[in-house]
C-alpha cells in the first residue's frame, strides 16, 4: 500500500491550482449576477490561457487532444478544477460534454466524430445527455416512454424529458429512446441517438428553474419535447439497443469525477470556513476560531473530507485496475458518502459565516442551492444505500425483497 | 395541565387555514417568478378580503384595528398563516412592520402613533428596523458603532448597518443608534430612533443578494449608510438610551412568532411529502409511500413538529402567565430547536421529491433557500445553546467562561 | 391551553423526590454490588417508610390500596420515581406487577382477585408477564406457537417463552397462549392465563444473562419452559380469545408510564453531568463547564428533554380525555422519540464524565447498559416508526407495503 | 497511489483470520461467564497453537522473537485479531504489555531487558502501565501529583493512580513520576520508574468496577496507591526527565493499533448484523433483511467502516514513510473517527438483532459496555477535535483560545 503521489501529476495538480485562484474565482462574483451567455467572452479568454498552458481537456489522452494525465491524474485534476463552478467549463472537461465525448470516442463512426466530437473536444459546440422523464423515476432509468421508430431511413423520436441539463445552446443532443420496446430483457430495449437541436420536432419546452433560477445556455435544466422529432438512422450511437450498456460503462469513471468535484467545493468551503473563523472577531477581542463548537465542526469536517478522498481514490484505482465492475460497491458507496460531506461542509461554513453565509457576496450560498441535488441527481443517496445493502447481503443468501 | 383549544379559537383557525388553501397558496408560482412590485395588486386584492373577513391584524387587539384573539390565539394563527411566505403580508401581519406597531403602540408619543403607528396599522405604509452592523456579530448586539448625535434639536446620525429587511420601499426605519456612548452599561447606550426613509442622508446603498436573489420592495434584505443623517429629536421612540430594553422587550414574543411559522412551513413540507410519496410511483406498481426509509422520515419528522409546537405553545404560555423573563430558557431553546427541526422537514421533504424537489415546481425549493437564515439571524443556534447553557450551569455554581 | 400543575399534585411529588433523594439513592451504591436477594431486607425497610408516608402504589386509587393521584399526577410521579432502578420496586409499582394489578382489577374474577391481585398490591408476592418467544419476532406478537389446551377441567400448556422479567422468585405468570388457534383473526387466538410457578411442567430454564449479568430474583429475564404444564380452567384471566385486546388496552398507558420513568433516568443524567462539568476542573482553573461543546450538549439535552416531557404529558391527557384509541399517534411517537432522548442524555452524561462515567462509581453505566433495550423492548424503534408513518400516510390514500 | 496488499502479508492474514474463526470464537462464550483466572489455562492452551504457527508476537521483528511482517503488516494484523476481546492475549500482542516491550526494547539497560523485557516478550509475566490519576483530567496527561524523590540510591513514590489497566496480576508497572518538578517545561518533568508490584509501598486498592463488573487478573483496572514506595534508581527507565518524551513517542504507532482493532470489532459486528438479517424472519415469511431502514444502516456502516481502514492505513503508511510527527494530523483524526464508527456498528448490529442484541448469547453486548471507553481512553473525542482543529486554524494566523 502505498499513498504518494508522482511528481508530474503533482507539478499539474499546482498548475491547475494556481491557475484557479488567479484566473477562475475572480470571474465568480460577476458570474453570480450575470446571464451565462454575458460570461461567454470572459470565459472565453480564460479557455484560450488554459489551451496556451496545455492544460485543456485534462479528462482525454493527448492523441485525442487532452492532457494525458490518465485516470488517477484527472481524478486528482477534477478536486482542483471542481473547486469552482467555472473551473470544469473553462478547463473543457464539463458535464455533460465530457462524458459524452467518451462515449463517442469509443463508439462513434468517423463521420460521427468527425462532424460531433471533434468540435466538441475543441469547445466549439456544446451538448446534451437526455435520458430522465418526469413520469418515471430516475432511480430506475430502464423504465421509459420515449420511443424512436424506424421510418424510411430515419428515427422518429417521440417523448418527454426533462433535466437534460445545458440543452439550452447545445447543438445536438444524445437521446435515449426506446428502439426495441419489446426485447425481454429491460436494459435491451432503448439506444442512443444523436439529435441535433434544430432537428425538427426538437422543442425545447424550458429551461427548469431549479432553486430560483431558470439560468441560461449552459447553466440550464432543459424540459424538451420529442415531437415526431426525425434523425437519418445514421445517427445511431453505437449498435441498436445497448443504450444501457453504454450508459452504464461511463457511470463508473463518471462517479468518480463527480465525486472529486464535491471533494473540490468541500475543501474549498473548508478552506472559507478556518480563514473566516480566524478572522471575525465576535467578543472581547475573540476571534470565531477560538470557539470550541466551531473548532469541532472543523475537526469533523476535516476528518470526513480526508475520508472522502481515499474512499474516492481508492475507488479509483479500483476502476483502473480491475475495471468498473469489480469496483461498484465502492461506486455507490462513495455517491453518499461524498456528497453528504459536500453539503456537511458547506452547511458548517455557512453558519460560520453567519449573515453574511446566506447572502451572495460569498461562493458558499451558491453551492448551498446548486448542490442540494447532489444527493439526487444520478441515484439518490438512498437508492444507492439499498443497491450496496442488498449486494452485501445476497453474500449471506439473503433475500432482500 | 389542558391542552385543549377552545372554540372560538379553533374557528378562526379554521377560517385561516381555508384562507390560506383558497386564495394565498394559488399566487405562490405567480409570485415565484415575478418581482414583488409586480405582485403588489394582487396581494393588495386578497389583503383586502382578508379586511372583509375581520381577519386583518391578528397581531392586535381590537382596538388598534386587530382581530383580538389575544397572545396564544395569535400564536396558533402564526402556524396557519406561516405556511405560506406570502401569508403574514397579506393578514397584515408581516415582520418587522408588526414588531414595530408592537414598539409604537407602547412607547410612540400621541403625534408619532398619527403620523407612523396607524398608517402602519391599516397596511397603506411599511417600515423596517435598522440595527445590525456589518463589522460587529449579530451574536452580541450590544457593541455598535453607530451614533446618534445631538445638533440643534436633531440627532445627528452616521452609521453602517445590513440586513435592514424590507427597507426598500419603506416610509420609515427605527433605527437602533448610540446617544449614550458613555453609559457604563452597554445595554444603556443606544436609543430608537424613528428616521424616515427620504431623510436627508439616509442612503439605501443596495438589496443584499440573497441565496441568489437581491429582491425588491418588501422582499429586501438592505444595506444602508446614515451619512450626517438627520432627524428631529421628537423622532426619539421611548426614553433615550433604553434602545436595547425596548428591544428586549419584543423578544421573547417575536421568538413565539417566528417559531410558529417555521412549525406552519415544516407542517406544509410534511404534508406535500407525505401526499408526493403517496402517489408517486417508483417501481413495479409501488409508491415511495412503500419505502421503510421514507416511512421512517415521515414518523421522526412528524415527532419533532409535534414537540415543536408543544414546546412554543409552552413557552407561549409562560409568557402570557408569567412574563418574558421567567419564560427565557425556553424561548432560548425553541429558537434553535424548531430552526432545526423545519430545516429538517424541507430537506427530507425534497430528498421525497426528487429533481422535482429542487426545481421551483413545487415551494419546496424557497424554503429551501430562504428559510436557511433560521438558524442565523436573531442569534445563531449556537449562540442560543451556548446562553441557556450557561444560564443552567450557574445553578449549579458553575464559573462558565 | 395550561400548563400548570395543582398544588396536591405539586405536594405529592415533592414529597416523592425527596423520599428519592435520602431514602433511595443511598441504596443504589450497595446495589450495584449485591444480589437483589441480600438487597431484600433494606428494600423492606424502604418500603415501609413509603407504606407509612401514605405513597405505597401511586398509581392505584384509593379502593384498591393507592395514592389516589388519578393517570396524570402518575404520570408525573413515575419520573420523579424512575430517577432510580430501584425507585418503582420501593413504591410498589414495579413492572410487571403494576400491569398485571391493572389487568386483573379489570378481568379477575373474585377469587382470583383474593388469590392474586390483593396479595401483589400488598407486596406480599410477586408476578410476571410471559409473552414473547424466542423464534419470533417482539414486533408482531400476535404470531406464537405455546398453546393451552382444554384437557379434563384444565388447560395444558406448552410453549417456550423468554424476556419473562422477574420470572425468577415470583408466585404466578400470566401466560399469553393460544387457546383458539383456529380463530381467523389473529388477535382472537390467545388467552391470558393465571400459571402458579409452582405448577407442574413450569420451568425457568435460565435467568438471561443481559449487559453482563444474569442478575436473581426481580432483576432478572427468564427463559421459561412450559411442558404440559396444568393449571385449572378457572385460572383463565377475562374472556377466551380475548388475550390480546385485554393487553392491548394496558399498553398505551403503560407506554406513558415508561416514558415517564425515561424522563426521570435522563433528567437525573442530566443533573449529574451539569453537576460534574461545574465542579472538574480541566485546566488551568478551568471547568468542563466552561467548554462550549459541553455546553452545546447541555442545551441540546435540555431541549430534548422538555420536548419529552410535554409530548409525554399531551399523549397522557389525550388517553385521559379521549382514550387510548384516539391517542394511539401519540403513544407510538413517544415510544422512540423519548428512549432516544433517554439515551442520547446518557450517552453524553457519561462523555462528560469521563473514565469516571464508564466506571461503577456512578449510577451512569447503569443506565447506559440496563436502558439499551429501551429501543427494542416493546417494540423497536423502527417498528414504531412504520406503524406511524403508515398511519399518516393511509390518510393520503397512500399504499403503505 | 496503490492499494494493493502483498501475498506474504495476505498469507499471513488468512493464517490469523482462520485461526480467529477456528479457535479463538469457540471459546468466548467460555469466557464470558468466567474468571480470567479460570480462563487462563485455555487461554494458555491457545497460545501455544500461535507460537507453535510461529505466529506468536506479531508486533515485534524477527530478531525479538516476533513475527516480523513490519509495521503496515501489524497494522492490518490488529484488524484480525482485535475482532475477538480475546485475540491480543492469544497472539501475545496485548495492551499494556505490548505498548511496554516497545518502550523496553528502545530504552531499556541490558539488565532490564534480561528481567522484565525477555519473560514479557515470551508471555511468561505481564506488566502495567501507571499514569492517569483521578484528581487530574487524562486530556492534559502532565499534569500530575505522583512524585519519585531520590533517597539513598532509591526512588521513593507516592502518589495515586487509576486505570491502570491489567495492574492486578502484573509482575511490575511502568509508573510516570514528577522526577524534575521544578523543570519550567511541563514536558520535562516526569520520569518513567520501572516498579515490581511487589515493592514495599505498592498497593492496589481495587480493581474498579467498569460497567459492571470489578474483572480479575489481566481484565482490570486497578487503582493504586504509592505510598513511600521505594526501589532502586537503577529502575529508571530512559533519561530523567524524558518520561512524556517517550510516552509521546510510542502513542502514534499505538493509535494505530488501537484503531485497527476498533475496525475489527465493527468488521465482525457488521459481519453479525448481515448474517442475522439474512436468518431471521419477520413478518410474513420475510427476513430482516428485507426491511429497508436495515438496508440503510448496513449501506451506511460499510461506507463508515470501509473509510475507517482507508484513514488508519494511510496513517499508518505516514508514519511509516515521514515519522508520526509528520503524521500527527492523521492519527488526531483516526482516533475519533474509527472510535465512533465502531459505537455505531455496534449499536446498530445489537438494534438488528433485538432482545438477543442486549442479551449475553452473542459477543454484541460485550463490545457495547466495554468499548464505550474507545470515545474517552486516550483523550476524549473532544480533546483531539479541539487538538486538531487548533492546528488547522494556526495556519491561518488564528488565535485559538
Amino acid at each position: 500500500m502505498e499513498f504518494g503521489i508522482d511528481e508530474k501529476t503533482q507539478t499539474i495538480l499546482g498548475m491547475i491550482r494556481e491557475f484557479m485562484a488567479k484566473e477562475v474565482y475572480p470571474l465568480e462574483p460577476y458570474f453570480l449576477g450575470k446571464s451565462f451567455r454575458e460570461m461567454k467572452p470572459k470565459l472565453e479568454e480564460a479557455r484560450n490561457k488554459v489551451r496556451q498552458m496545455e492544460l485543456w481537456a485534462p479528462q482525454l489522452p493527448k492523441e485525442l487532444g487532452g492532457v494525458g494525465i490518465g485516470f488517477m491524474g484527472y481524478a486528482m485534476a477534477c478536486e482542483e478544477i471542481g473547486r469552482s463552478p467555472l473551473g470544469a467549463y473553462i478547463f473543457g472537461s464539463q458535464a455533460p460534454d465530457a462524458g459524452n465525448i467518451e462515449i463517442l470516442a469509443k463508439y462513434a463512426t468517423e463521420e460521427q466524430r468527425e462532424k460531433w466530437m471533434r468540435p466538441l473536444i475543441r469547445g466549439q459546440i456544446r451538448s446534451c445527455f437526455s435520458m430522465t422523464e418526469p413520469e418515471f423515476a430516475g432511480s430506475n432509468p430502464t423504465v421509459m416512454a420515449t420511443s424512436a421508430v424506424k421510418d424510411k431511413g430515419d428515427y422518429v423520436i417521440n417523448g418527454h424529458k426533462w433535466f437534460t441539463s445545458a440543452a439550452d445552446g447545445a447543438r445536438f443532443a444524445i437521446v435515449m429512446a426506446n428502439t426495441n420496446p419489446e426485447n425481454p430483457s429491460p436494459y435491451q430495449r432503448a439506444s442512443m441517438i444523436i439529435v441535433p437541436t434544430d432537428a425538427p420536432g426538437f422543442k425545447l419546452l424550458r429551461n427548469i428553474s431549479v432553486m430560483g433560477h431558470a439560468g441560461d445556455d449552459y447553466g440550464t435544466h432543459g424540459e424538451i419535447m420529442y415531437q415526431n422529432c426525425r434523425v437519418p438512422q445514421s445517427n445511431l450511437l453505437g449498435p441498436e439497443g445497448q443504450g444501457f450498456v453504454i450508459a452504464q460503462e461511463r457511470l463508473g469513471p463518471g462517479r468518480i469525477h463527480h465525486c472529486m468535484r464535491y471533494i473540490g467545493i468541500a475543501q474549498r468551503c473548508f478552506e472559507m470556513m478556518c480563514e473566516y473563523a480566524a478572522k471575525r472577531e465576535v467578543t472581547e477581542g475573540k476571534t470565531l476560531a477560538t470557539k470550541q463548537i466551531i473548532q469541532g465542526w472543523i475537526a469533523e469536517c476535516r476528518a470526513e473530507i480526508h475520508a472522502s478522498r481515499l474512499m474516492v481514490l481508492h475507488a479509483a484505482w479500483k476502476i483502473d485496475t480491475q475495471g468498473a465492475y469489480a469496483a461498484r460497491e465502492e461506486i455507490s458507496l462513495i455517491k453518499f458518502y461524498v456528497a453528504n460531506t459536500m453539503l456537511k461542509v458547506i452547511d458548517k461554513a455557512i453558519q460560520v459565516h453567519g449573515g453574511l453565509g446566506v447572502s451572495d457576496d460569498t461562493i458558499l450560498s451558491f453551492f448551498y442551492r446548486m448542490e442540494r441535488g447532489a444527493r439526487i441527481y444520478d441515484g439518490a443517496d438512498e437508492v444507492h444505500k439499498v443497491v450496496v445493502a442488498k449486494r452485501i447481503l445476497r453474500q449471506y443468501q439473503a433475500q432482500v425483497a
